[in-house]
């Protein structure tokens, strides 16, 4: 069940972050997928394929999910980061939809509310986590708990100086604590994938005033967005040190090069087919025992 | 906003249970739409057209979707009832799968834990309403407690004798609190759409056999399926009680008939994409204030 292993098509495989490698975001093109075989068909070409790529996926994924959903053995969380305008809803209307919504369950996260700060910084998450048989989606999630709050820690919760962001070891410790809740989740049964929707400074700029220029997308602005936007550098380090220290062999990090919306899109999609592909399901089977029950519920039916 | 308005189409009319009327559910055509026009067109001819209607639906459903997440104004409350084997779930699929997975999400009500026991009856459902913008579907609901614990007492929770189901009134108490209670929701900006799919006691017979027929889909068989059939006639007496008592003016009920699949799913579809086109929802308008401070990021943006 290795996400290194074979069902990661290699396609996908170049956005892997090995567990254990030093993430340094500036080193990763945002604006084109670093794959040799992408670059040489040329954006047009790439476009075409891509496209085609996503649209077999989501037809894949459909009947995947049926089946996932049915053999309620497993479940899958899917987690979404990025900055601001990185396209996660959009990645998540284009990729899902299609998808039973019975076995699909979103959440997105907002600032937490006073209740969800009184408690550890995992409780929030864990109450939402999706039941076997279930794809559930983290639109934002527990790591951002280190990084919009490592980039503001005045947004952090109350907690005694003494084991607070000042402490010692305090980032490490949660990288720690998300590292072990992951474990614990996979040994559980559930499925990991996390994607950082990874946009370049630039292509923000572009969406953001793409925003201000069209009157039908005014409402999707925010302010806060423009605000957040001065703390770039603060949010890509945050990026670096959370993706370095939270890739693992069970729970591993995509780095999606995001600036085109159909790269982005189509690497969350076949990642996520790929997977469930390679779970080799199965519908229920039935013992001896429950065969000759189903026979005797046919003789009854049949002798009514 | 009532439903008895326009944007109910000549098609779904007839399926709306008028506030007051007495239901009697042996009068109600299962295997057929009660509607002329329909039945002058004869079955492929009608299966043809509504087929086609299911897919016009879908593709105004998943649009119209959109627009209702965005405005955040209204909830929505979809809530199927039936007896076993008379298509939820394959309504939620053929109806709602197209529509973005983060604008909606699905509730399937199994058996009550014993915390929910421990609280009054509309507490577990309450908790799991659908928040403004989003559609909520309740794959069974707080009906079952005036159905399934109707047929069943002994399904109950504890409750003190005095004012348990025994005593006087008790029933018709459920239903003054479930209309109150969804009184309550429209006032406070859900719309209610409440669909049984009436299903005959024959069809029920052949969708069991079938299940038991083919190996694919022996998992689908439950044996408790077959023990609730032989209530049939209590559970038609009580859906009838429930359907006379509870289908007002502002949360109608639609009994759609489901012994043809493309029959109820169109039904469905059709009264949910009238419903919310019939809302005249608009994305979120800027105010004054709002578009200089949009100006004033553009300039700041621009600027960089």
């Amino acid at each position: 069940m290795e996400l290194t292993g074979p069902e990661v098509k290699d396609y996908i495989r170049p956005f892997l972050v090995k567990p254990g490698k030093k993430v340094q975001l500036k080193k990763y093109d945002t604006g084109w997928a670093h794959n040799e075989f992408l670059k040489k068909l040329g954006e047009e070409g790439a476009k075409g394929l891509l496209t085609q790529m996503l649209e077999r996926d989501r037809v894949a994924l459909a009947e995947a999910q049926e089946l996932f959903f049915a053999s309620r053995q497993y479940s899958l969380l899917i987690i979404l980061q990025g900055m601001d305008t990185s396209g996660k809803d959009g990645t998540i209307r284009h990729v899902m939809s299609g998808v039973n919504p019975q076995g699909c369950a979103v959440n997105s996260f907002k600032v937490p509310s006073s209740e969800d700060h009184a408690h550890d910084f995992l409780w929030r998450y864990f109450r939402l986590l999706p039941e076997r048989g279930m794809i559930g989606i983290f639109n934002r999630s527990y790591y951002e708990d280190v990084l919009a709050v490592r980039v503001h820690p005045e947004r952090m919760e109350a907690l005694p100086k003494k084991i607070g962001p000042g402490s010692s070891g305090f980032w490490e410790g949660r990288f720690k604590d998300i590292n072990a809740f992951e474990k614990h989740l996979r040994r559980n049964g559930t499925i990991i994938l996390k994607f950082f929707l990874n946009i370049s400074k630039e292509e923000q700029k572009r969406r953001l005033l793409d925003r201000l220029e069209h009157k039908e997308k005014y409402w999707k602005f925010s302010a806060a967005d423009l605000a957040e936007r001065q703390y770039w550098e603060d949010y890509m380090k945050a990026y670096g040190e959370m993706l370095s220290a939270t890739s693992t062999d069970s729970s591993p990090w995509f780095i999606v090069p995001a600036d085109y919306k159909w790269v982005a899109r189509t690497v969350v999609a076949e990642a996520i087919t790929s997977t469930i592909g390679g779970l080799s399901l199965a519908y229920p089977e039935v013992t001896d025992d429950q065969f000759s029950q189903l026979m005797a519920a046919k003789k009854e039916l049949l002798g009514e």
